[in-house]
This record gives structure tokens, sequence and C-alpha cells, in this order.
């Protein structure tokens, strides 16, 4: 975790907080392939497990190929799933694992996720340099790596559903709001989750979307309202969670490490100790890229939904 | 396909050959986004299904975000599954869907992977107006888009085995000899395959990867050699496969969309009609991104391994 985020209310939560988002290398990008290194090998030790039981590494991150997710899984030399979801990235990699273990080949896989506020500004806004102002509804890109072990056997929380998401763009062309952009794709997921396996909001203590951040959190509430579904009670954003309140960070965290740190180093936790029953988790993901918006396209989102419940009632 | 692969050996398998590289579109990158498409959408059709019916999309480009895909899948309106595996991504993709559909939780994925030439080069390269002088062992990045349908039941050819592949890198710097870089990837997936499968090269008719080249041919049977497999007499590549013997493509083609229409327009046909009784298709890729060669690093390569046999012997 970055120095910031270390200060946020989940701070005591994290495995291990930064003073120094160079981590002892030469470069972000290299610092935030350690961190993903470390992510990993932290979950499969917290797992009791050895690298060799793994089946597969699945996961992603946001730099152009994934980079910092191909050299990590370089360095750990297991079977490797480069994916990209953008913010969605970590549902994206607990849905595939939880199906792969399904399918019956394969036992044990982890999922991991990385982001980096540095690697991310330079390569899709402007040098740090600059010291470019941002509009209240910009989010900030969490340093943040999380990692979390899948298994088809034991006693820990249970991956019970997962809803895939569509790529779903209402014309948002803003970069600085991606919250807004994503929210549909959100609150599409939610409304297709919860219609195809029958379910209330309610009967989720929490469902958690990845980083929509305040802004985004209204205009998923309201849209899913408008849907028939109230979640004003229960939601919960990775993005808000994770940064102190009165950090300079607009309207909150972003990057796919956001929900992949808050997930595994809070609510996992929770469900660890079945003070939270069930959750949704909701990673959201705005699809666009320099280039794109640079052509003139708006801003697709994507969210895929993981459902997770405490192995034994608290 | 784009105009000079049209010309090469394979070029009447392929269900569209553009004479305009554009598209009719306003840029390669909105060119490469309406391939994808046009190929989902032609796939899905030949297997007589309706888009309805399709209960995810699974593929990957290699565009920075894989824009080409999330793009495309934002216009087909079904579930989607992003991934980056490099020029890896086709077979990564048929992997998935084929361990999705194991799991019982889906009956009929759509596998995609795209690149195109232009946009290839204007993001990894040089503009293409400087007209930059190539190395013999650099590949040119191939117009295609390919995309495959997977079901849990029908007639057609099957998919039987997958082996996942693991990061490796034996310390290759030049990216323009990206054969070299991949083919000791290539060489173990293809062993740790034939290893765990008791299978020896000879139990297929073909062992297809993905787009080593001429030189990163040579490379895997000498690597597979020492391992002692002899892969010399039934090994091809789609890489040499695509592009016409007298074009000036040095080692040959590369790029996802390079084994995706490989295999689906050509060695599927073969396997629908049982003249290619079973083929192991290893599609291989290059992780690397301009920003990691910048920074010093290597190139590391991934490929996974995906067997087919026809439905019948013929």
């Amino acid at each position: 975790m970055g120095e910031l985020e270390g200060k946020g209310p989940l701070g005591n939560h994290f495995d291990r907080v930064l003073q120094d988002d160079l981590f002892n290398q030469k470069s972000w990008e290299k610092a935030e392939n350690k961190m993903f290194q470390f992510a990993v090998k932290t979950a499969v030790e917290k797992s009791n497990m050895q690298m060799d039981d793994i089946d597969c590494l699945i996961g992603g991150d946001l730099l152009n190929q994934i980079i910092s997710s191909s050299f990590a899984a370089r360095e750990l030399n297991i079977p490797f799933l480069g994916i990209y979801g953008a913010c969605s990235t970590f549902s994206e990699a607990l849905l595939l694992g939880g199906l792969l273990i399904d399918s019956k080949s394969m036992d044990c896989v982890v999922c991991a996720a990385s982001t980096h506020f540095s690697t991310a500004e330079r390569q899709y806004r402007t040098p740090l340099e600059l010291g470019t102002g941002r509009p209240p509804t910009s989010q900030r890109t969490t340093t943040a790596s999380g990692a979390c072990v899948l298994k088809n056997a034991g006693t820990g929380p249970r991956l019970t559903h997962c809803t895939l998401g569509k790529v779903i763009d209402w014309g948002i062309k803003d970069a600085n709001n991606m919250g807004a952009a994503m929210a549909p794709a959100a609150a599409d997921t939610i409304a297709t989750h919860l219609l195809e396996t029958a379910k209330a909001p309610k009967d989720y203590d929490y469902i958690v979307t990845g980083d929509l951040g305040h802004h985004g959190s209204e205009v998923l509430i309201k849209l899913l309202k408008q849907r028939g579904f109230d979640v004003s009670s229960n939601h919960a954003d990775c993005g808000i969670q994770i940064y102190p309140e009165d950090a300079d960070v607009q309207s909150g965290g972003s990057g796919c490490g956001c929900s992949a740190v808050v997930f595994s180093a809070y609510f996992l936790k929770q469900l660890m100790d079945a003070s939270v029953k069930n959750l949704l988790l909701v990673s959201t993901g705005a699809l666009l890229s320099p280039t794109s918006t640079l052509q003139g396209e708006s801003i697709p989102g994507i969210a895929h939904a993981v459902a997770f419940e405490a192995c034994k009632e608290g």
C-alpha cells in the first residue's frame, strides 16, 4: 500500500504500508511489479500454501500490456493468465478463479490486481511534475496491490455466485468523471445478479462496488432505485473507504488495486470471522484509453459481480 | 484480413479480405474494432447461433487497454471477459472458454483475438511515415481478426486438453527478435503438455505455434530436441503460414490475430472434415511494453497450449 492509503481508515488492516512509493526500485513501474509479487506471496503464505501448490495466477493491472502482472508472474514462476478489465480486474480474476475451480481442472488459484498512483498518472494523464488540478468528480488511482487465494476445499468464506458484466456506455466523455461512466455498468450487473439469483439487496450485508467514488455511488443508487432495487442502506464503495476523510482525493480512490486490497484486507477478514455474513463484490472498470479519448470515443464501463458468504453463521 | 494477408497461401480461406485497411473508418483503431466485431458476428452466424445464445465473449488484442476488444464488446452487447496475453491471447481465450464450459456455468462461449499492422506499428514501434527498415529477425504484425465458438455439445471438433504456460524470460532484449524471446516459453509449454498427457509429438498431426516466425521456429525445434522431443516433422507456425512466400515480412507474421485466423479459418476446417485428426495449438506471446523496454527490461514470453481433435476419424 502507498503511504496515503495507509493513513486511511483501513490502514491497520494492510500487510505492508510503504513509506517510499519506489519500494527501493529504480522506477515506479518496477515498484509496482514488486508490490504485485509481495501481495501474491503474502496471500499464498497466509493461506498456508506453497507457491508450487498454486495451479495458476490470474491477474492484471492498469499499465499498458499489464507489465506489472506479467513481470511479477515471471518471478513467481507459476502458470499465468493475464486479464484486463480496467478497475473491474479483481472481480474478473475472482470469478474466473472460481469457475476454473468449478471446472475441476484446478484446485487452487491466486487472484491479484495492482495499481500505482504514479505509474497510472504518467501513463493516463499528465506528468506528475505539472501538478495539474483536478475537478471534484475525479478519482485518485490507489497505490495498492491485493491478492486472494481460492481453493476447492477448506473452512474459509465461500465464493457462491458470479455474474459477468456487459460493456455499457452511456456516452460520458469526461475522463475526470469515471464514476458516472462506470455506474450504469455496475447498476446493470447488480440488477442482473439480483434478478438471476432471485435475491433482494437486503439479502446481502454489503453490496460493495469497486471504485465508483462519491459521485458514481450516488448515480448507482439512483439507477438501481429506478429499477426497483434499494441499495442505499447496505452499499459500500472501495474507492470511498480507502482514503482518510480529509485527504485531497476528490471523489475517492480508483484503480483495480483498490477493490483488491479493500476486499482482501478488510471485507475478507469480516467474512472469515463471520461478522459479515455475506456480500456482493462488484469491481467496476472504465474501459477507456488515452488513444480512444483522443479519437473522440466515450467511456465504456464494465462491472463483474462475485458473491461471498461466511462459511458459518456468526 | 488485411490485403497482404489475403494474398498469402491461406487467402481463399478467409471470410473477408479488406482492400482498405481503414475498413471505412476514420482511424485504424476504429477499423480494428470493426474487424473484431465482424469476426465475432461471423463466427456466431457460422455456428448457427444467435448472439443472445452466447454466454460470454472472451477476447483481447494488442492495443493499450485492449480497446479493440472492449469497444467491440460494447457493440456486441454480451457479457465480456477481457484478457491480455500478447500474441498468446487466442489460445488463452480458447482454454478459458473450454474450462468455463467444463465448469457447467456456460454452454456457449465465443473466443476472439485481433491485431492490425498499422495500429500496432504506431503504438509499439515508430510512425509508419518514417519507413523504418527492419532486421531479418523482425516480424510483421498481422492485420487480422479471428473468432471461434465453443459449445458444450455438438458434432464439431473437440477441445480435449489445455496446458497453461508460465512466463519465461531468457534475457533477450531485442524487440526485433521476438520469435527467439517466445521460443523458450513455447518449448516449455509443449514439453509440459506432452509430459502431463503422456503423449509424444507424433501423436499430433500438427503442433502449431502462434507466431514464432522462421527464426523462432528454428529455436523452438532445437530447444525441444534438447528435451527429447522431435517436432521437426509436424511443427507448423501461424506466423510462417500467413504471408505469401515472397512478401517482405522478414521472419513472418505476428500479433494475436495471426493464430486466431490461421486456426479459425484454416486448421479448424481441416479438423471439421477430419483431414487433420488432431492438433495442438500453442499461441505464443511476448509480454514486453515500450515502457519496460525503455527501462532496460528483457522480453518475457508466454505460451498456452490447447489440444483439439476431429470429432470422427476421417
